[in-house]
């Protein structure tokens, strides 16, 4: 397999690697202009809207809204079907992600200065979010988890899921992993029409405060849209891993790691950053001996020859510096010395931390959250947690004494800005 | 004057008083088009684009894009030319802000799990970031101070600051603020060209990781098409007050504060919910005299006959309950016992608590940010904080043992996927 080989000591670097990085994120005008539509008939025609879009896009013959919620005894039985081992992991995976988020929870403060006057940040959850879960082949369980329990950790009151059902047909893992999570009600919707009813309700669907999960272009054109009007979660790139590895890793293991990202879709992205060429050559070997078993091999050989990059350094302190310029979504940190390398990273969604600590257990079980800043926005974004799910009221109680005091400070500057009744009000407030 | 008037018990109350917060909040097809022209070309032409924006738009005849910048001799000289009353404003109100914001700067945390494992969150800050100015009229020096303070605290390298100086207008206390509040360089330059140049960077102007401050709907537009590509702050829609008080308050002060609000522009809005009808008639008795006083009575007449509205309700119960729909950007409660009425309240800005704190002087100085979710948004959304300018990477570290158990787990879950490089990656980790 031909993967692109960089080194960081080349002029043009930073150069050619922006250009390996770039993808198209734009959406088609046909895309823009049929979610427009989409939205429009949504906030417009409510109920009998998604009936239109059930029969035209998922083949389902609904007369009534009311059919488009799944019913508890049919999550039930979802639940039921499910085997014993994948009850286990899931029970696991969700106690997990639970006692990690609980660490994020922020909890209101306050306190009072000299003059008597209290200053504070009173913490509240949001009270209706809505969860976008996607259908068919890309429907994934640990991603209800993920999504879910961190706004049930916050508080949220209700948390509304929709899922695209083509033709009806449900998937009991992602409907058992929506009853562990503690999801309030499930309709089975999807697309942007999904995205529409969530944001501006319809009589069967109720308006939400925010909108979090993956979807499809369409999707996601629909919540850059709606945005504003709730609230949204970031729009997903590609996702990505970077691999920072020393010669002392196994190959096989390395390989199999940058596999698991490639096996993602075809614009995924997998580098590997050693100082050390001989090892490219030995996990160049392992690719090769160990893709042919893959399943999803065809994906992960598009995904590494056009998007993979391997990039060889003089040694780890610049390994660091390229991966600041990466800003990956997932970052391995493969090396003898993991904590000493960390302490040099900057911009990543998430780190993991020694060769122990692969990419799929933290996608599924580890803890943290595996909905991550992709694309390199990690310079600027989080992973989603507890704190998407509260917000924040700043609080102000101002003394007699601080009122007066600065009522005079703040007319000096509400006059600076020619703002009149601003200056009054505060001197309203000046003792005499 | 002639101000609306509802009352909660009335039927259709809520859909009524929706129609009067509703405004339009979509910007003409010729603003996106000229928009995202501009914003093509910035894109690019780099420099070239933006001297021909500024001689075009601002009438700034430069040969060379390095004379944007402003210098920090002029900055000094600014600085020097403000009243010595408006100094210790300016610094009296800085240090404030930055006291109340060091107590929102989030720590990094770990913790290690009975298996050996260590999980946790840094934290960390961004490394540039950009700071919109709008020039004219509404150039604010408090937003200076209300946007850039939390970046420093957060850590932020590098704070670039752009605001528009048509035919070379500076103002002299937006300079000064910027000086006190740390800000690293300016550029004189505004609009959709300005929001380009921060978001893709050009010869002169660096890229940064995020854009805040509040502009021109030119300058929203254009932040809604860089979002994703770097962070941006909320796109703020008209600002509003919502006073609730019982009859006890001074008329004159609680017009004072409606008036506040009004002067900001047309679209402002400003609400008062009292429990007692009478009251209302008190108010509107001071509003006619005092309004003919005001410098800006015709904003503040048109604001208030068009968007201000009066609510009465049975108790302050309800009260909370109507502030709670409208989840108001800023919340005077100017009642007797302010504090049980804080209790009821789940969405809002800020909260202005008790007959002293009018919004004026939390505008300005009391250490809050009056960076504000507009529009119901409070219902998703936070103040501007120093949380909006550092990041959260999640931290992994699995040990020998965690990552044999975890493995299993997440290979069941990987598998039940139809991810089998996720589930051999795990695997490998699974000690025979």
């Amino acid at each position: 397999m031909n993967i692109k080989f960089l080194k960081n000591s080349e002029p043009n670097f930073s150069e050619n690697l922006k250009g390996l990085l770039d993808f198209d994120s734009s959406n088609s005008e046909m895309i823009i202009e049929t979610t427009h539509n989409i939205l429009l008939a949504v906030k417009e025609k409510g109920d009998e809207a998604l009936l239109e879009f059930s029969k035209k896009f998922d083949d389902l013959d609904f007369t009534n809204a009311a059919e488009l919620e799944i019913s508890e005894a049919d999550i039930n039985e979802a639940f039921e079907r499910i085997s014993l081992e994948q009850k286990g992991a899931l029970n696991e995976s969700a106690q997990r992600i639970f006692e990690y988020h609980t660490k994020q929870k922020m909890e209101s403060w306050s306190y009072e200065d000299d003059e008597g006057s209290m200053f504070g940040q009173k913490i509240t959850p949001l009270d209706r979010v809505g969860l976008y879960v996607p259908g068919g082949k890309a429907a994934y369980p640990s991603s209800v988890l993920m999504n879910a329990i961190p706004a049930k950790v916050a508080g949220v009151d209700e948390l509304i899921m929709v899922v695209p059902t083509p033709k009806g047909e449900r998937n009991d893992l992602v409907l058992a992993a929506a009853k562990i999570a503690g999801v309030d009600r499930i309709f089975s919707i999807g697309g942007a029409q999904a995205i529409g009813a969530l944001a501006y309700g319809t009589e069967t669907i109720p308006k939400v405060d925010k909108i979090v999960g993956p979807g499809n272009a369409y999707v996601a054109e629909a919540k850059r849209k709606v945005f504003g009007l709730v609230g949204i979660d970031m729009i997903a790139g590609p996702s990505e891993i970077l691999i920072i590895s020393d010669k002392n890793s196994n190959p096989d293991w390395i390989a199999m790691d940058l596999f698991s990202q490639a096996e993602h879709d075809e614009l995924a992205q997998s580098i590997l950053i050693c100082d050390d060429e001989g090892f490219f050559t030995r996990v160049k070997k392992s690719i090769n001996n160990l893709v042919e078993t893959m399943p999803r091999k065809d994906i992960i050989k598009t995904s590494l020859e056009n998007r993979g990059i391997f990039i060889l350094v003089n040694n780890l302190d610049e390994a660091a510096k390229v991966s600041n310029l990466i800003a990956p979504e997932h970052l391995e940190l493969a090396v003898d010395q993991p904590k000493l390398l960390l302490d040099k990273i900057k911009h990543a969604g998430a780190v993991f931390i020694g060769r122990n600590t692969c990419e799929a257990v933290g996608d599924y079980c580890a803890g943290p959250n595996h909905v991550l800043p992709t694309s390199g926005t990690a310079r600027f974004s989080s992973p989603l947690g507890v704190y998407d799910f509260q917000k924040k009221s700043s609080l102000i109680e101002l003394s007699e004494n601080s009122a007066s005091r600065l009522g005079k400070v703040a007319s000096i500057l509400a006059r600076g800005e020619g703002l009149f009744a601003h200056g009054l009000s505060a001197e309203y407030r000046i003792k005499k």
